[in-house]
């Protein structure tokens, strides 16, 4: 299988997240794709491949062009006003109040931001570059004939809106990559999302679309960030109506019970009838996750694999969460290995 | 004057604030209450008075059910979920989202904060009404014939909404004694907020009501918290059309440029024919203000006191923000100091 990576996803590496009410060290560290690279070359899977150059074009098709202007200008912003340490928003609009682009950078941060746990740092806006150019890359080799392909990069991308950030995600990646696909051609294509936190900015990117359809498996968002999106009952609008589909699950899943939701999932993108699917692939379902819920084993990431092999459509996997890093290499390889096995 | 004091305010003593990517000890902390009360003390002003009890009913008169009951639990919540460190929101909604209430208090926060620099503690919902009692001890002062109070009570009020709180606010203790006058049959109530910044939370609560009058001079929400209200083309709507008036102003603004817009302010209380003022007394529009960036200097204050005098009606101020704690006594005695001379 293909493996886009490049190094320069430790450009981005964040010191300060508010977690718990305090600062910690970001959860979402360079150490995870490293390790993740390491088990893939443990595993003698590849080959590993670097990225093309893509611009922000690509990126400029889901992401307003504001938004992007701000992400490239926001650490020399932070810097002059504040110094060079991690920028976090400390406010943002409450329900009532009015959506205007402030000049002063802390408001900027609470205009775009919907977390204080996603620090902006020097080189943010360069590795989210990064980032989407893996992704394309994989688009582009499935768009070229390949079956599959690995996407490993960071900072993840399935929080990031078509406007805001958050959850350590600022380019949404696996948007992007979805787009591209439709680009070269596939008539209808398919985003999965199996992190254990909602997707919220790929299903507000596509919720409109009926090209693009948005199956998504979490946690409850009644329980667990990002809270405000992520029910059973949002189903997409206009021409997307019918074409995002949310599988919220309780605290203390298991395999038993979110493969019963997978297999339905499945089957919508089956009858959807999607030329390519892009999965969202975060591992952060497994039961030694440090910040989420879910009991997945190691054994079930290859179950998962297989299962993602079954639909026999070109598949671009895309790395989002997963913050046990003493297993995340593990069980990415699981999923890899599993999907290679049944393909 | 009448003072109204309670020491019970010390309950609300936050340790942690996100500021500037950092967290650090709170700017709005009991020793600023403390330091007025020993001012107004050492310039023989008084007598200070203990608030009576009122219980929650006329905070409900300007707050949702909802919100004062999430006060009520959240630090339970908040101590079972992390233990008993001071509660701050790490994320919110985007725009895009949607307004439904989480189960667990983490998003709980974010649903109703609006940002991370306001902690919830033990003390918070306590001292809040402590500080909702000492306002309408001063309202009802004035209503049974007294010409003018001064509510000394923390935490401040004038940022909380409806059903949001932030800016060091929980309960809008100028909100409650302003709706108190008016139950009491002032037919015509005035709130005058001179904090450096906007009142966010009381424009929003009587924004579509013609019997209150809201004005309020401010640092520039493009440039200055809370960023998104506060700007001169809101003016109320509905029955409350031309009862908002705002007067953002520039950073450095000095008392030449205050005193004008002041006046001006001054000009439409008179005119709506206020028959109480509430006056949201925040002192940081100081040139010493450790988070402001105005230039009023303690003999402005005294200025300012003089001329809320001339409107020559019943008026209640009531303690807002002021954060260079060495002055806050001084800034806040010379504003009554000026308000007696001139009575």
């Amino acid at each position: 299988m293909i493996i886009v990576y490049s190094p320069d996803h430790a450009l981005q590496e964040g010191r300060s997240e508010l977690h718990d009410g305090k600062i910690v060290p970001c959860f979402e560290s360079p150490r995870r794709a490293a390790l993740v690279l390491a088990g893939i070359e443990a595993a003698g899977l590849g080959p590993v491949e670097a990225p093309q150059r893509f611009g922000l074009d690509p990126v400029r098709r889901v992401h307003a062009a504001d938004y992007v202007a701000f992400l490239e200008t926001a650490w020399g912003a932070w810097v002059a006003e504040h110094g060079d340490h991690d920028a976090l928003p400390f406010t943002w609009l409450a329900p009532d109040m009015r959506r205007v682009l402030p000049d002063h950078i802390d408001g900027k941060l609470g205009y775009y931001a919907f977390d204080a746990g996603t620090p902006i740092t020097a080189g943010t806006f360069r590795a989210a570059g990064v980032a989407a150019d893996v992704a394309l890359t994989g688009a582009h080799r499935l768009a070229d004939g390949a079956p599959c392909a690995f996407a490993l990069g960071r900072p993840p991308g399935h929080h990031a809106g078509r406007a805001h950030y958050g959850g350590y995600c600022f380019f949404n990646n696996a948007a992007i990559a979805a787009q591209a696909l439709r680009d070269r051609g596939a008539a209808r294509v398919a985003v999965l999302d199996v992190d254990y936190h909602h997707g919220n900015g790929t299903q507000e990117i596509f919720y409109d679309r009926g090209d693009v359809l948005f199956v998504s498996l979490h946690a409850d968002p009644k329980q667990e960030y990002p809270y405000f999106l992520g029910f059973a009952d949002e189903t997409g609008s206009g021409a997307g109506e019918g074409a995002t589909a949310n599988y919220p699950l309780p605290f203390g899943t298991g395999w038993d019970t979110y493969a019963e939701a997978l297999d339905h999932a499945l089957g919508r993108i089956a009858a959807f009838g999607a030329e390519a699917v892009v999965v969202s692939l975060g591992v952060d379902a497994y039961k030694g996750d440090p910040i989420s819920r879910f009991r997945l084993d190691t054994p079930d990431f290859a179950a998962l694999g297989r299962r993602l092999a079954g639909l026999r459509r070109p598949t671009l996997l895309v790395m989002e969460g997963g913050y046990a890093v003493e297993a995340i290499g593990l069980n990415v390889v699981a999923v890899l290995r599993g999907f290679l096995d049944a393909a």
